[in-house]
């Protein structure tokens, strides 16, 4: 079935251990967007991505923004073909724990089939697979058999809203297309492709918790003044109730549209193997809301984590202080119909109502991130499962994600286009932890489905 | 009264910018026991004393333990007379959170009459009260009014038990001697000199939560799995009843020597005023057990507190992750009869057993030091207390203090004499804090307190 596009599969086998040290140098860019030291590498790998965007053949620029620039390109010869836009990021999140990385973060290492580095799968390499897809089609036959646009953002990882903006502004105008191909997910089992409708939202807040002006010496104090880490303490545990895992935020499940009978059957048949998802993760005992299976739970229930605490003393040994301070950085995942800025208020209310005494709490909404449900009806959806199920051998699943890719909820809503979010990780990719990796065949089989895509997408017109 | 020191009382009027000079060399050195890093700065600084103590006219010698070395030294000329033995510390707490010093932490600045520096007053700065006082006595009078022993150590911010031992084996042989004093504490406000009788004891240990072996991307797996730093906060929200402010660990109380009726009348006397109190920590409201005056709670009755708190993201920004782990440092502020290593049992089995599902919790045991009630009847507490009367011109109040001196409860079993804890510091001194301060005219008093001190045993004799 994947006659149509043998010519650039063959190309590709000559060419793809060449892309393979492309994507390095482009990895080996340490483009952290939320760490102000990085700014310059940001920009750094920005220009990159434009060189490499050029050199594929197409009409390259950088948008200036509000932020890090936006990496646009296109190719839009193929006159009454359909256009696919490809959305990507090219920043990436940072890389601490240092310590537990097995190479240097930022220093792309091959260990069999895997390419570990920060960004390797989240979305460097990802979304490098749509720039080589382009360029082998070019480079092998002269020409592409649809239009292609390429959107590149550098603030993803921090929840920037420059590109939304630009989105919004251009309303579909440069950005016309019949479909958006986004490749930052991951296949659901190795082997297994799948097609994404629905991403959870996020809702980002920081609490600072505030006690007496200076760190006080435990001994001559304690006991006379509400300690900032005992009293964040008691916040955090009034999130959620321990037994039944619900979030106790009053109003936070108001809005949270309940998960269809059809999808329940349709995730049950899915190959889910609960003791070696413990066994991946290192844990002897899964937790989560009760009345829903881990799939259910980690795809289309509402969530609240701490995602950082801190406060007092870190180093060795013992220091007897009462902290002046104490924090927490805690985000909820949202689910379609889930407002983050009315979930944010609600937050907010809640732990303020439920400070202890003695403190002072100052809760902060970091960032916001709208949940969404895609369409994925059409004959360009067709396609793209046609092109995932002719590489991998297996028909894509439909699936949902816990993560967020806020600007899936803006594509879908502006451009009134289907968002096909066809990923070529895997779930062990280790994306935002140390050691992230890429499978190299995943890379190599990334772009082939990519090829295959636009193949398809051509021969539906 | 003083008339019997008047001699160097007049001779320190002269030496006494020389005194705070030296002062200021003892410490710029950067003694923190904690921190392996200082290991060198640490050595270097009991050598430093150890020169101090010999050019003061004293036998010194540094006596090499398991730990930083003991620094002693002894004047023992006085035939027929009794013997004081001085006890110190030369090492100090870490200078964290640095970005709060105004000044270099280790760079003793003057502020008027303040002297602010890590060490300043805990301990290096009162102690160092003891070592002038002898030198400007011997350099006065070519001789002491009684004889006197000094024993300083360097691991009194860790707990270390060297000095325990070093006691313990000598058995009260060359530590032979009438009454311990002990300066590293504080008077009771400005111009109310104290005497200590009563000291906490302390139970420090760190919490680790464990969840997945790595941080894991909190919209992929948030739901899925217990979050660390949620559940490290379910824990030590259980430790303290937010209301009461009861401890809630099993047993906890049922050692606890209850405060006695006429220290609760003692207390109620003293010139007290809540609302500067407040105003000084930057409170707007104290928090404590209930049932309990301020002075009480922070005297009398056992405490728990974080001293600090720890687990995934601490950077700037936003990141998504569901740490591996979270950890938190607690300490246990005791009263009399409460045992350190009981107390720490019942921490941890109580810990343990509260732990929410899905995490492994670790307990440990990081150091302990007994409660104490020390002797101050008899001719050598009533000639320490005319003393400070003397000098500070109001009679001291008897009066207790959350900290601790694990060493004070060694001496006061081992050796079976007074130990008379006489500070010159003040209670906002910000001892462990940044921006640690000593009065330079309380220096300057607390020499003459010692002086006058040694004189007035001399006399009882």
């Amino acid at each position: 079935m994947t006659a149509g596009s043998q010519d650039v599969f063959t190309s590709l086998d000559e060419k793809q251990a060449g892309y393979l040290e492309e994507l390095k140098e482009y990895l080996r860019i340490p483009s952290v967007s939320t760490d102000p030291e990085h700014k310059a590498d940001v920009l750094r790998c920005s220009e990159f991505l434009l060189g490499k965007l050029e050199a594929a053949g197409l009409e390259a620029e950088s948008i200036a923004i509000d932020g890090n620039p936006l990496i646009y390109a296109e190719w839009t010869k193929a006159e009454g073909k359909p256009t696919v836009l490809f959305y990507g990021h090219y920043d990436v999140q940072p890389a601490d724990p240092i310590e537990e990385w097995r190479n240097p973060p930022f220093e792309p290492t091959e260990e069999g089939d895997l390419l570990v580095c920060r960004g390797a799968t989240d979305d460097k390499g990802q979304s490098f697979t749509h720039v080589k897809a382009v360029e082998a089609l070019l480079e092998t036959r002269g020409e592409l058999p649809v239009n292609v646009k390429f959107l590149v953002e550098g603030e993803e990882e921090i929840g920037g809203h420059g590109i939304e903006n630009f989105v919004i502004e251009d309303a579909g105008k440069r950005l016309a297309c019949d479909a958006v191909v986004v490749s930052d997910t991951s296949l659901f089992a190795p082997g297994q492709p799948s097609l994404l409708y629905g991403l959870k939202g996020l809702a980002y807040m920081e609490i600072k918790v505030k006690g007496p002006d200076r760190d006080l010496h435990s001994g001559t104090f304690g006991g006379a003044v509400a300690n900032p880490g005992n009293a964040l303490s008691q916040i955090i545990a009034q999130l959620q109730d321990p037994k039944t895992g619900k979030i106790l935020i009053p109003g936070f499940y108001d809005d949270a549209l309940p998960l269809e009978s059809w999808e329940r059957e349709e995730f049950a048949k899915l190959p889910f193997d609960e003791a070696e998802y413990m066994a991946d993760l290192g844990v002897s005992e899964l937790f989560g809301e009760e009345g829903y299976s881990t799939l259910e739970r980690a795809w289309t229930r509402p969530t609240c984590d701490v995602n950082g605490i801190y406060g007092g003393y870190q180093g060795e040994g013992a220091k007897t202080v009462i902290p002046a301070w104490a924090g927490a950085k805690v985000s909820m995942r949202l689910v379609p119909n889930q407002d983050p800025a009315k979930i944010a208020r609600l937050f907010s209310d809640y732990v303020k109502k439920i400070a202890p005494p003695g403190v002072e709490v100052e809760v902060s909404d970091l960032h916001g991130a709208e949940p969404v449900l895609v369409d994925i009806q059409g004959p360009i959806a067709d396609a793209a499962m046609d092109a995932q199920e002719q590489v991998w051998g297996a028909r894509p699943v439909r699936i949902r994600e816990g993560g967020s890719i806020p600007i899936v909820a803006t594509f879908s809503k502006v451009l009134q286009v289907p968002v096909l979010l066809i990923g070529h990780g895997l779930p062990d990719d280790r994306l935002h932890a140390p050691n992230e990796k890429f499978n190299i065949s995943h890379f190599y089989k990334g772009i082939r489905t990519i090829v295959r895509l636009l193949d398809e997408v051509g021969e539906t017109a």
